[in-house]
């Protein structure tokens, strides 16, 4: 059975695993547990665990659906009561908490989740380490916390110069084993600075990701965001991972080049995000650029999770 | 299969029901919602939810372990971080509302969690009414609450006169069905007026009991309790649950004349709990007093929940 990693965090990873778990594969999703915000952030802050958002939303993409709906519908639920200490708590982010403290540590949580909800598949953290993502801006202002680049508070217009994790963190032993065996290492999609880089700076990343023999297979997001990508063609991205990466080319890059339909690039314009250009310089960064239409529906810039995963299956 | 209906709450039932599973019984528990201090208050309070603790308690001691020891872990689990406004919540009890919450009521919560759970049996609340516990006392002093009669802030000296529900909280259908197809019906061992005599107090339930054809079987407590039961004597608690039951006598009393160690006596003399005497006037309370030892340990004043099952099987 081929071996495919997917790094990454969020949506993105999300979107990927649903697809792939259809397929005879066996999978490993790695993600970063830098978050600052949100609910994992509160959980981070009060009692010292890992924050984990990203975990949760990949632990969902790979249960197995028929065997455990309720606590797929528990590990989505999130306490709504205004006046509530809870409201805004994600009950998934609470279990897993519980669990990390009942079983004595993160990894042991997300393990124990991970049975709970008949993963098919793993879901690892990049690190077990405890650190906080820092940007640097092109003007030299000094940013802390992924929270705080996700959702700017400074000029968004600054592109983002250099980003790194404080204090430094290590791979996590298991995370580097998965990469060094992979047959696939799928990257993206997910915003740049906040979702997928903070996983290619953990010491021990980049040499994993130089000595494994998997092809690379990175993903270019649909849309572009303010206050990290702005209005840059699908190359400056892929540039940007490859820089972070260590990496000299992709094997593969997967870019939408379908046309959205023009109501739906007006309603996430007023958010300042703009349909990711696939431009000319792409080829530039990989092997081979694997172009279709990939969107979901019409009415979200979303992937289409069974389009994503059967080009990945067929490589 | 014989069909037994247990009433009570907390740990007596607890006991009870851990030792009743063994047994090829279809078991029925059938708990108070009214309590008022700890997470379950909180929850009730700020979410207006039943408060899930005794259902939670029942729930873990029917739950088939085997399967489920990570669930049982969780349910079991608080959350201790001063600091944190999620400190000193019982996990279970956030389980139980996240799912009423996200199947609409408190009893689909309670139903999908005894699925999750793998219950041997089934677990019901007395009644879905939002009630409190009002007490008077003998000098006629009104006390509101359940947690404030549980833990007596007024003279526990003064014996409890009267006690009632407010608003009155009518006896939940299924409940009812449950006891009037019965062939037992196990009433305690718990806190008199905290534990059991709630379950008494619903609408419907004197008649429920008195059109039933089921043995009623009578748990005594081992231990006397300060504001509650102060010194009496097994019979004073017997005729109590006798006046709010509206039955005339039991089938059958349960009650242990096993000798404490006099250090265990002692320990427990600081807190103002005593042994419960089993005395002469036990026998007008019942057709048939079953004595025996039914102490769990020498170092804890705790039924012998295998001793009491045996016996509850035997009738």
């Amino acid at each position: 059975m081929k071996k495919v990693v997917t790094i990454g965090g969020g949506t993105g990873s999300y979107t990927v695993l649903r697809g792939l778990k259809k397929f005879p594969l066996d999978i490993t999703a790695v993600v970063s547990m830098f978050d600052s915000g949100g609910s994992a952030g509160v959980l981070r802050d009060e009692f010292g665990v890992l924050p984990p958002g990203d975990v949760r939303r990949c632990i969902i993409a790979l249960s197995e659906g028929k065997r455990r709906p309720i606590l797929r519908d528990l590990f989505n639920f999130r306490f709504e009561q205004k006046g509530s200490p809870l409201n805004g708590h994600s009950f998934g982010n609470l279990l897993l908490l519980a669990l990390s403290r009942i079983y004595g540590s993160d990894i042991e949580g997300i393990r124990k989740a991970s049975e709970l909800l008949d993963l098919k598949g793993k879901v690892l953290p990049v690190s077990l380490d405890n650190a906080h993502v820092h940007a640097t801006l092109e003007d030299g202002t000094e940013i802390v916390g992924e929270a705080n680049i996700d959702v700017p508070k400074h000029n968004g217009e600054l592109k983002i110069k250099d980003l790194r994790l404080e204090p430094c963190a290590r791979i996590f032993e298991e995370t580097r084993t998965a990469i060094l065996e992979a047959n696939f290492i799928v990257i993206g999609p997910g915003d740049i600075y906040t979702s997928i880089i903070p996983n290619l700076l953990v010491k021990g990343m980049k040499e994993a990701l130089k000595k494994s023999k998997g092809k690379t297979v990175a993903i270019c997001n649909l849309m572009t965001k303010w206050g990290e990508t702005n209005d840059a063609p699908a190359s400056d991205m892929m540039r940007e991972l490859l820089k972070y990466s260590g990496l000299k080319k992709f094997d593969y890059i997967i870019c939408n080049t379908q046309k959205m339909d023009p109501k739906l690039v007006a309603a996430y314009a007023k958010e300042k995000k703009y349909p990711v250009v696939c431009d000319a310089e792409l080829k530039d960064c990989a092997k081979e650029i694997i172009t279709g239409g990939f969107f979901w529906k019409v009415d979200i810039a979303r992937h289409d999770s069974g389009k994503i995963a059967k080009v990945l299956a067929g490589l």
